[in-house]
């Protein structure tokens, strides 16, 4: 186990609910034994004497306006890249940042090294459903894909999903315009023929869109492009149906006196389907994990977050996806040729 | 205007709810004066008598569970395959199906001709929002597209949404992974560039997944895969929704009683996201429009896909299109060279 396992480096800033809630959040992770480093502004930060908590004060971060790669490059005293630095010197051994996450992305491709034969690091959004949260990636990072990096992204979401989700037999989907092998872009079906012949996951074949939100694969494995936007326009759609349910109930007296007679009944789902549950989006294939969790966190988001990822250190979560890549050959030989990424 | 402008074929196969719903489908709009030839089985469709439909007695059906390309190329006696032969007969001048959208793509696409100018077909999606209906396209009939297609769906998309739909101006997105010009792939951020410089359309530039459902466009355009995927996605998603707070509703009493009280309110938003009150999906492209409707369609939905494509043959709609591309020279010059198709 790398020095400094159960250490995490947080990015103090990009919480928008403010700084009490972040170092709510902290105090809920150091409760449970542990240990994380703060960057953000010490004079903002009541985290003095919370025993593992270390406030490193900064006072600059990158915001969700500015364009990341410029910005990472250029402001190596932001909040995000500290972080990532301090992961580099090995004082931590995973990031977590509630900010911007272009900017997370871009501050942790640079500073922090690929897992051996990762071809592609790739962003995958824990999406809380009821019955299970699915782990679906790429979400981002990656617009332009060939099949064989898909193929490493099933492995990237299958090794995360055992070694640090818990799931003992990860099922794994690869997300396509029809059920059958031969349905979909050249890529998904080249993909598929490959992930058909691995004995390293289980893989239930194409899933289309609608079995995302139908939580039918623990994993479910697409390229940065689709996967951005079919995340989005899932939160988008059940935001619409949640605020066209809210305003219905609001429209007269009655509707407004039954609404408030479901309103305990609906909390339990509320909570199921609530970002705070998850840990956010993971980014996966270098050598430390980063998590980003969702900037309308409350206190247990930003705790959940920091969870994860010290969950993912504790278990060298990224040593053992280098040893399942190994073990199923998929980062050298014929999936190697010809992709000099 | 061609001969048998106002006459709709329609397959009489693919309603679920049976042919009961079909035949009251029919005569709701052949109460509006429209003309349809029903290509379905004559014992079971009772429409004898009912002025302007014709009945031509077809046995044959592809379903939902047949490979489209085969199924349409081997069977000519198939309903959908023989109500497009009556358009190119020019008995008919625009198909409806209620059934399988791949085999009514594939017989539309094979049996009639594209128009002057068009490269690829494109399916559009109506999707039925709060406030406007968004048309949707490429939503499956081009897995892999590059840039010009996608010009040429933002084309296709606009002409339809005026000339059928009477949006007078309508507004059109790019779906990309960011609001930005260069954010999105090669194709994506070449199409941007392309649209942003038309005086024919109202580009309103980038779209993201979010903005789907929210509705921020009249025309949002996107590739077949990625479009195929979010529609569905979002599908699912609202479902997932709308059914949990069902089973939240009928969690106790309390909460059976509430969700009773809240039943009128949720009428008007029943009726404005049902699939009923929008057509369902157009292709568009061919010198005659094919729309297919939803398989789980009432009589409404029925009798309003017939409607749209009467609309559609009306004011020639196809002839629009081509006149519009004619006008921006988006099917010659530079868009047209190095592509074959």
């Amino acid at each position: 186990m790398p020095e400094g396992s159960s250490t995490v480096a947080l990015d103090g800033f990009g919480v928008e609910k403010g700084f009490d809630v972040l170092v709510a959040g902290v105090r809920k992770a150091a409760a449970d034994g542990l240990k994380v480093r703060v960057f953000g502004p010490a004079a903002e930060l009541s985290l003095v004497k919370v025993e593992g908590v270390t406030v490193v004060d900064t006072s600059e971060s990158i915001g969700n306006d500015q364009d990341p790669v410029p910005a990472v490059r250029s402001r190596p005293e932001a909040s995000i890249v500290r972080a990532v630095d301090d992961v580099k010197q090995g004082n931590s051994s995973a990031v977590v940042s509630l900010g911007s996450t272009g900017a997370t992305m871009a501050a942790a491709t640079f500073g922090l090294r690929r897992s051996l034969g990762v071809k592609r690091p790739a962003l995958a959004a824990q999406i809380p459903l009821p019955g299970r949260s699915v782990l679906f990636l790429d979400v981002g990072a990656n617009l332009d894909v060939r099949a064989q990096h898909l193929i490493q992204f099933a492995y990237l979401g299958a090794s995360f999903s055992r070694s640090v989700l818990g799931v003992s037999n990860p099922s794994v989907g690869l997300l396509s315009v029809g059920e059958e092998a031969g349905k979909g872009r050249s890529d998904v079906v080249e993909a598929h023929a490959a992930l058909s012949d691995s004995e390293e996951i289980d893989f239930i074949g194409n899933v289309e869109g609608r079995d995302i939100p139908a939580a039918v694969a623990d994993v479910i494995v697409t390229d940065g492009f689709t996967g951005n936007i079919a995340l989005k326009a899932m939160e988008g759609a059940s935001r619409l149906v949640g605020d066209a349910i809210t305003s219905a109930a609001r429209s007269n007296l009655l509707s407004a006196l039954g609404g408030l007679m479901m309103k305990p009944a609906m909390g339990g789902l509320r909570r199921e389907l609530h970002p705070d549950t998850t840990g956010g989006a993971i980014l996966l294939g270098l050598r430390n994990v980063t998590v980003v969790g969702h900037g309308s966190s409350g206190p247990d988001g930003v705790a959940n977050a920091i969870r994860l990822a010290a969950r993912a250190a504790a278990v060298d979560a990224p040593f053992l996806t280098e040893q399942m890549l190994h073990r199923v050959g998929a980062n050298r030989g014929a999936i190697d040729s010809g992709d000099p990424a």
